[in-house]
């Protein structure tokens, strides 16, 4: 069949104003935030289960491409259609289905934005933990196919462990239901979790219903200052070492203070070099508690100064625009999201300054320390090729360093295109060999999200 | 080949005391706590992966059944080897190989006994949140096997919840490694939770990355009883829908309280005819304040008494026998495991008393009511074919009960062979035949635990 008449078939299906196949159209749906582009032949927006299940049907008949689309913020290009074919935004399957707070769960649609859901729970007493930077602008769809997390994932969680059951529709454009309604359930495989991570390579989720976490009563704040990264990382993993898990624990280094200094002049101490912010939430007697055995866990050598911060509202405005700032000093950055057990961070973090040194490479290292999850930026010029070869070998021997560590390639952000070819430097050839098996199970003429996650 | 070619080819692999065929010894293995009865050709005592892979490649090349097993607790029927076959205990495979309390994890083998491990980690501040009632005998690989939980999970979740990473066998023989050491980590197809669950039929799981749990600081009880259950059912929705959770939320019956009484005459009040049994944990005032907020829940039309308990040992203890005593007071149970969500319980426990009343079958109800989670016991003689076709049919209506009110047929114990042919009421043809695949896409010639989970 000729694209022309794949095209009609297509259109046959949707009205005009829901299938887009002018270039100029598709544009906005041809890259996420990992500032890849590909430009896909049409862009469908469809409404209900039943239409995902006839896009699907259609693309695997004629083996065509069709890569789901939450609200492309991904920064791994995971929604990005590498090979051509069709982007299926989910962006008008958007409802909240129903909010239950006495089972403590909400089913929704997958183009549901995260800050939405949870302006919609949070009235009953609610919040969904999963909380990335990106929560106003992103979809739960998305943050489903990621895994996504955020800073509270380390009390909390992460995507996985807050989704009960899906609604979704394979390769083949079967209709599969997965999980259950309560809050155990051991029938069949757990195909929820599968799903969960799989990046729209085994299946498209049309409808999710979640586990709702209820709101903790009350919030604290703590922020400590050192020297250097060293001395920041050993405080790290002794916060990690003892019982109260703080609700956030973010790391930032010289590079991250220096930008956000550049933009709020006298919202950080001048001498610090590494810092961290840190939540905990509970009760009031928690969170003193909590907060002593904190602030006691950062007396080590090189701290400057720890102490509860009563209003942090500022700091983390300025940590959550962190990621945006970096595209403005940087005409490029590779950005990585590696993760380690927390008690090597010491190790990384040093490892890290010196590989920087090494390959003569800016970076700016930030991230959920309490995860073991830094958020690694090399700053460079894309023009510069000396530069950018000194940055590829560099990034090289960041990977070797965390799989040295027993570490993971990514935290949270997924493999998408960007992580690919490092894939087997953490998986086995047999293990991904299964993988590769199962994708083929689920999507037997590998149409969904054709390329994605392995190399 | 013959199987005498088989059994020799076995014992060219393993020393005699490793490997059991004759009757009498294999005797032990031909049966687990559903008292199912199947006798294997042969007992294999693995030390290691890569014996485990040697005997399923050797099976695999045979189509010989070979049937993981922990220590058999199990009331499913899950680890028994009803096809014959060769069962692979893996008690022998039982070194916890690191507890890392800066990470929060401890990395065991399958035949760590659920109690071993949790003394091991109390000494670093830690436990493993699933309980079973069996935690003294069972098997951590087990647990695993099934997603076991217990009276903890209302809180804290089931095993799927604390686990990081797994070694695992295929049915091809295959060593798998799914997961990370990381407490974050999306690399990959969650293949983790996907074998956690499985019954084996997937993989044999041989090593096993645990999250840990701190300790909480402190505990305390509440008892509340009722004069009937649906009372008792709506206070229990009423505390789960408050903010507070209890650490276990645990429901009896007047059967159940009957059976208690039996033995310990003077432990329980004498007109209570449904009783919850409920933990909090925390900081001090948490538990105060999280018991000031159950007591309020409880007030419900049909509340006798709720208040705090402080010396809860013996009722624990009495509540941890339950399973035992219904063996010793009818010669068998038909022992279900259903799970709807909370809300949904009043509505389920009168629906019980009433197909119980219809059908005339004496039952006993009880569990994790927190998670909606109740151990239904039929108590039968199957000696009278009458009353056991009565007990049939009223479990059918249990199961259409469970099923209208958006329930589960197994919210811990899995579905092994007793749930098998009620299995297509819950899960859908196509999810089920998705399922089926994914079975051959780990295990092509079906060798793992055939036949057990589908019908």
């Amino acid at each position: 069949m000729a694209v022309s008449d794949f095209l009609k078939a297509l259109q046959a299906i949707f009205p005009a104003d829901r299938v887009f196949t002018d270039p100029v159209d598709c544009y906005a749906y041809a890259y996420d935030n990992s500032r890849n582009y590909h430009t896909p032949i049409a862009v469908v927006f469809p409404l209900n289960i039943e239409e995902v299940a006839s896009v699907i049907k259609l693309c695997n008949t004629h083996k065509m491409p069709v890569v789901p689309r939450g609200r492309g913020t991904g920064t791994a290009g995971g929604s990005v259609p590498e090979q051509g074919g069709v982007v299926m935004s989910l962006e008008r399957i958007d409802k909240i289905v129903s909010v239950d707070g006495d089972n403590r769960m909400a089913t929704i649609q997958p183009g549901v934005l995260n800050q939405t859901l949870q302006d919609a729970v949070k009235k009953e007493g609610f919040f969904w933990p999963p909380d990335p930077s990106s929560a106003a602008y992103c979809s739960i769809g998305g943050n489903l196919a990621t895994c996504a997390a955020g800073p509270h994932a380390v009390k909390y969680g992460v995507a996985r462990d807050h989704v009960l059951g899906l609604q979704a529709v394979t390769g083949n454009g079967d209709i599969i239901r997965t999980g259950c309604y309560t809050s155990k359930g051991v029938v069949g495989y757990d195909l929820t979790r599968l799903l969960v991570g799989s990046e729209g390579t085994l299946a498209v989720i049309c409808e999710a219903t979640l586990k709702l976490t209820p709101l903790p009563k009350h919030t604290g704040g703590i922020t400590a200052e050192f020297v250097d990264t060293e001395s920041c990382a050993k405080a790290i993993a002794a916060i990690m070492a003892q019982p109260y898990t703080p609700s956030a624990l973010e790391f930032l280094d010289n590079g991250a203070l220096n930008l956000i200094r550049s933009r709020h002049p006298n919202l950080l101490p001048e001498n610090a070099k590494a810092y961290l912010m840190i939540e905990v939430d509970g009760s009031s007697q928690e969170i003193a508690e909590a907060t002593e055995a904190i602030l006691q866990a950062c007396q080590v050598k090189g701290l400057i100064e720890a102490k509860p911060a009563h209003d942090t509202k500022a700091l983390w405005a300025a940590r959550k625009a962190l990621s945006p700032l970096l595209k403005d000093i940087a005409p490029k950055k590779i950005n990585e999201d590696i993760a380690v057990p927390v008690s090597r961070l010491p190790e990384l973090l040093t490892g890290l300054e010196k590989l920087a040194a090494q390959y003569q490479i800016s970076n700016v290292n930030f991230g959920h320390a309490g995860n073991g999850n830094i958020h690694v930026n090399l700053l460079v010029n894309p023009d510069n090729a000396d530069e950018m070869k000194r940055a590829y070998e560099c990034l090289d021997e960041v990977f070797s360093l965390v799989l040295s560590l027993q570490g993971t390639l990514s935290g949270e952000h997924g493999v998408g295109m960007a992580k690919r070819p490092f894939v087997p430097r953490e998986i086995d050839a047999t293990t991904m060999a299964l993988m590769k098996s199962l994708k083929l199970t689920f999507d037997p003429n590998n149409i969904l999200n054709p390329g994605k996650l392995f190399p």
